[in-house]
């Protein structure tokens, strides 16, 4: 039953600005033989990240920079379908953190995690319980400090990192406001996720509402955006805050802007500080087992918004960079495993 | 023998740019009956700071901004003229962190503190064993995580805070490189501090001679002058980076500029933090065993830049802000207390 081939998406041009279409190119390869201590994955959702329009500058960022041709990164959730590991069954159904826009990969193993459906169907262990969910987690707690009682701030508070990143916050008693792209998505966080405000980052006046969402100033804020909306925030930072570097979105396709002075960074003794969940990967059992029961008890929710078809990836990720989504964005190979819950 | 006034230097005038003598007024006032809790302090040394500075700013900083006809800040080493506080008795020698630019003050002695001249003589208080070295000794180790092995990189190198950090960071094991304003503090701070390398910042390939003398990049970088030096260090960062924000002097006077974009700071996950060490207060004791130890064995040195007399407080300030001193600036009040060491 193994493939010959597989088909996945490679970096055809190198991006200027927003990616095209035609920045992108879908290729058909061989599959290699599984030599000893590989397993062979089929590939059943993709769940997308802004983080991979980083990799496509010239220059390195979290890795080295993409060659042209190389795949474009993504995790995928699938099935096990040959294996030469012994830790790995042929059947079981996994998490795997590098396996690109392809059908199939072929992995060691080191970043392939077992997934249980009992807790969750699998589109979630792409968000809640995949790398957004434990980027919100490490990035609240162990890079963030969170205590009850703190004024939290989330940009793309709607977005697949931001929603859990609030979530998550308000369960820990903090007070959390949000900043998005839009009415329906502050009514969303408002109504959904738990923010106490959510402010629309479109708006002429967005410094002044967020001071009027934020009347005791800011204790914590998660960064996904950069840009505008991070020069927005930056003044209402309360003495001794902490500033999380989860993301700077805004910056990725268009070039990355200048940052604030820091003289508030002195005078009130900030904290600003980048991660990258993978530096943390020792933490996922802890993480599965605290957010799991989370999402298992309906405590903590994540929108999807999938489409259908790996040719198809290119137009999803897109429009993600230019906020388009709502929640996690994924898409389907095959039709194995479960709908997205609606 | 207590005095029924004392002088003082009082903001006249808030500096626009740079201070000039007229924004400073030297006036006579009476001194107020001692109340019960406090004591009267002979202020024999001024240690000045370029923080103080930062005070004269309308708007906050890491206080309320001073009024105009407020005193200077500045510590002070002196005697005890007179008690009313059971912990202080006349004739102590101490240091007062909330001094001003006064011959006298008197203080409920919270911030003020014994000092032992066994240990070392009265300037030293106002020195490396006084709020510069304390400052150098918190950032490095409580805020900058300082590890044996480390590069670490100092702005003005041969400065009261800069020349402790220095030295404590080459005899905790660290490779230290610094930056200083001109040949002969390089020199300095390479032959007498433990520097294995000092950049004149008034260099024109500032970026490049920094990144030569770094050839593994900056793991800690103990920033003190903020613009355009801190911009040449800032691509220097290594992955898990920590910058020290202990002070911003080339921006003091002439206008905060902006930070550098976020990029690195996420790619490579640096952690970047202001932090005062007054907030650090309660580390003192342990601060001055550790340090004063190693005043006492010769194995931490620093220059002392003094002039003679209150009214001569302004023209050394103005001079420290435009680098003019080598070491603490130090005004001389009386002629009790030792001279400093040549």
């Amino acid at each position: 039953m193994t493939p010959a081939t597989h088909r996945m998406i490679v970096l055809g041009a190198r991006p200027v600005g927003l990616p095209t279409p035609a920045d992108f190119a879908l290729v058909e390869r061989p599959l290699p033989a599984l030599e000893p201590g590989r397993i062979l994955i089929r590939h059943d959702w993709l769940g997308l990240a802004p983080a991979a329009r980083l990799r496509m500058h010239e220059g390195d960022s979290y890795a080295p920079a993409m060659a042209l041709g190389d795949v474009i990164h993504a995790q995928a959730v699938g099935e096990v379908l040959a294996t030469r590991n012994e830790r790995f069954r042929v059947g079981d159904p996994v998490l795997s953190m590098h396996a690109g826009w392809s059908t199939h990969s072929v992995s060691d193993g080191e970043t392939v995690y077992p997934i249980d459906p009992a807790i969750a169907p699998p589109t979630v262990w792409l968000g809640a319980l995949g790398s957004s969910g434990m980027t919100a987690w490490i990035g609240l707690h162990e890079i963030g400090g969170l205590r009850a009682g703190d004024t939290v701030l989330v940009s793309s508070a709607a977005g697949a990192v931001g929603s859990v990143a609030g979530q998550l916050a308000a369960l820990h008693g903090a007070r959390v406001v949000g900043i998005a792209g839009g009415a329906a998505k502050c009514l969303l966080a408002v109504g959904e996720y738990g923010y106490a405000a959510c402010v629309d980052h479109r708006s002429p006046s967005l410094a002044a509402d967020l001071a009027r969402a934020c009347p005791d100033g800011v204790d914590l804020c998660f960064e996904n955006v950069g840009g505008a909306v991070r020069d927005a925030s930056w003044p209402l930072m309360n003495r001794f805050g902490r500033v999380v570097v989860c993301g700077l979105i805004s910056e990725y396709s268009t070039g990355f802007v200048q940052g604030p002075a820091w003289h508030r960074l002195l005078t009130q003794r900030l904290a600003v500080r980048g991660f990258i969940v993978s530096d943390h990967a020792e933490r996922r059992a802890e993480f599965v087992a605290e957010v799991g029961a989370l999402v298992r008890d309906g405590r903590l929710r994540m929108r999807e918004d999938a489409v259908d078809g790996l040719e198809n990836a290119p137009q999803a990720f897109i429009r993600m960079l230019q906020g388009g989504n709502t929640g996690k964005t994924l898409v389907r190979i095959t039709d194995a495993g479960h709908a997205p819950p609606a």
